[in-house]
């Protein structure tokens, strides 16, 4: 695979930003390979992200050039480079599925990280970090509660450089300090189609309530329960013959997809978060 | 077509039910065409629906011979004939999708019945009523607030034998007393995938949140606001690059799809309600 | 609506396009308000679409300056003015529904373009077109065959200045001639997941077939049979209880969906066609 | 779980066949728990699958007593027991995605049976085997050719008692002979919407063709290639976005949930398949 760096640009709108931006990959020889770029006309904002082939690029001199650019423009940005692989921690609980799927991809060469670490708080899931050869640490909430476990876990996860964490149907709820040393690096699996049915057992109340489909929702977890930027949503039509487990069971395979596709998006940066919305750049 | 009748049946479940209706047909000479029926396990309930060609056939006889066992086996019932043409009245407002959408399926015979009526709020309606030779009744509130309005419609509706409204995306909220004067005989559709952004403006609210999938909802109109037993559901992809009039045009097709699937199975006796849901035999 | 100008380009691959395009527009004050490009990597293709706003912007000195840079850069390009109304025909046979929800989405502001323009091999169609106030020609094939009709119709199509003929359900094939007249100006619905089901009866083969999903295809009509490139595709879940009527009816939605989806994306020039593919900007 | 009986009927349609069935069910004191029927009125046909509890219900004397009463109404008929296991074997060959699906789907509990066997022509997929405990026998085409290799293959089979032979993208084409040998038993999935795209590389077909949807296929396999009843197909929409390995990758998520849904039903006894469809219990 070729070497790439990826440009990711969000910033006040106004003339000129595409220009600016391709000009100065182009006098500097980039070969783009992909370029797109999106406007929130209300919000007043423009999103960019561009990649390019790095032979023959001096990508610290352009970080370098680019920088006071960026600055008069009022971007954020970031620049990633292809060569450095994401480092990504997978939290998992008693339901597998997510789990057991994001290992299999990642064996298969589908998902473009290394997984020095699985955290959970149930023995369940250890035979296939084994496996896999991933190490598995259980932690479970013992006499100094909550915050005794975040602890350890934040030692495991800074210590290893973790880059990304995938909660794959982690039935604890993260505390706002943990959340918050982690800002769009955490991406949660919710097993409804958000915001219906925030919170707890949303299959049982989408079945209570009668709906006609079932959906799952992978988002960036913030502060608030459940209202993080939507990465990714899907759903599945189900109908008055479903009883509750068949929710669940054909639920599964909306968390497995809905998940592994914001993975997949985040790894590749394609992902730009803004207030309670994403841009996925396809 | 073939004069058929419809048996629809709910209650609660024990054995030999099925034996005992289609017995009852069989011995009577009965040719079923369809034979449907469902049991909820968790609510102990049994649903049947039966369809058979009436030739030869004594309904009256049947109804009068059925009445005693269903009786005794606690059923809710009730037996519809296809001679018998349901008569719907078309409530509409200012946007005319769902209306014109309605009228179209009834002419190129979609829609098994008379429309005898079209109520509205506005005189924007008026055109395709009169295109169709539809009557069109234009009642706004006037000095003598809801209660006048709803008086006006309920004499209309009475006065022509009306089985169904259909609100055709009517933005006036019914009062009780209307709604509970018309049970499992009001559908309406609602622009959203119930039960996430209940209530107004559900296009502006999913486009803050930002969702990927946009939906509507068409559902039977109960006391509380959005929440009678749903009938059908359908979503369509959005992404960051649909702005809010994107929004509300792509669910202009859902809604307009979703309402006619609705009646389309009503007028052809497919759906039975009960507490917040419905079953669909199809 | 503001006024904008759209250019589409469609060149080889190579370094610096978009950062020329850019250039050239940010130079001359260009407020882009719309940009998207994709490249074709396997064939070696560039695609690019820029909206920009025509406020204080002299489109014909930009139109005079750009012809030699898209001349040496080997571009096929047009530029589009928002304030040059599309002329759109409607082809139409005995099925109505795709014809009436055109009409039905002209009037309801769904479609920017003008119909001067109805052509039937059938007499049912012209009550609509009346109501709607669009000439109805008929044109139905007399003793001098095909050729003769064909010839009408093109006497016609060029006296009204048409840029855009749609087929919707016009059961007549094209002759090689005409179709070659109209380059990516014809846009057809064919009741079928194309390449499935190529040709007549699509359904009963799908019926037949077993399948459990219909399709339907909207494409640019070619000299080849059901061969063009495919703009839009949608497909709906059938099940053993459809039977072939049910097929056709639940098709219908599909076809009309499918069509006004690419009428739609032809009036706001987001379609470029290459080989048997389209890039359709979102 | 419960122990259930299942009653799977194919027979020429007539006046009271379901009267006929559930009244000797229910004269016997079956409690039934799922009942569904089907009458496909073109081909004359009527389908049903009946399920009941089997405490105090004989089913020995009952399948003594139905059998003259379905040899009279030329029924082909057969009776499922839950408490017999069925015996699936998987064959495989180098692209994994299906394989490991099934293995976790089957670990997880979601698919109620036994697999005594792996059978594959590459050793790529024996790791995963072991992992899971689960005999594997890597049996490639040898000096004798496929001859050979089916004999072993069928010796295999018949030496462990298999009901079920699923392909999970196994890459050989099984000679007439050997399908002969599994009527109905031989469940195939292939990477395309059928029938688009017909034998080998339909997602380099559909790509190349410009599709916006690729799709996939499970079915029963019978000695015509792709031909055989379908089970079931689902879609993702692509974009020219999509390269052809995204189609791959996009691919690869359908061919899993095709596959799975095709086995879970399948041993669940909800499939009757005549000519080239099925009618699938839902």
């Amino acid at each position: 695979m070729q070497n790439t760096a990826i440009l990711l640009i969000n910033c006040p709108d106004r003339k000129g930003l595409v220009a600016t931006v391709s000009g100065m990959l182009y006098e500097r020889g980039a070969n783009i390979i992909h370029a797109d770029q999106h406007q929130d006309h209300e919000a007043g904002l423009f999103f960019m992200r561009v990649e390019w082939a790095l032979d023959g690029f001096d990508v610290n001199v352009f970080r370098r050039q680019f920088a006071p650019v960026a600055a008069e423009l009022r971007m954020e940005w970031r620049l990633e480079l292809s060569s450095t692989v994401t480092r990504m921690a997978i939290f998992v609980s008693q339901y597998l599925h997510c789990y057991a799927d994001l290992l299999y991809r990642h064996k298969a060469g589908e998902l473009d990280c290394e997984i020095p670490l699985i955290i959970s708080n149930h023995p369940g899931a250890r035979a296939l970090a084994e496996f896999h050869g991933i190490p598995f640490h259980q932690i479970e909430i013992g006499a100094d509660g909550k915050t005794g476990a975040e602890r350890r876990q934040i030692e495991l996860l800074e210590g290893h450089g973790i880059d990304l964490i995938v909660l794959a149907r982690y039935m604890q709820i993260l505390s706002s300090d943990f959340v918050s040393r982690f800002p769009n690096r955490i991406i949660n699996v919710h097993h409804s189609f958000l915001p219906a049915f925030v919170g707890a057992k949303p299959y049982h109340r989408a079945f209570e309530r009668g709906v006609k489909l079932i959906g799952s929702t992978s988002h960036y977890v913030t502060e608030v329960l459940d209202d993080g930027p939507i990465i990714e949503q899907d759903v599945t039509r189900i109908s008055h013959r479903d009883q509750l487990e068949d929710l669940i069971e054909k639920g599964r395979d909306l968390e497995r997809v809905v998940l592994s596709r914001a993975v997949r998006w985040r790894l590749a940066h394609r992902i730009l978060s803004y207030g309670s919305k994403t841009v996925v750049f396809d």
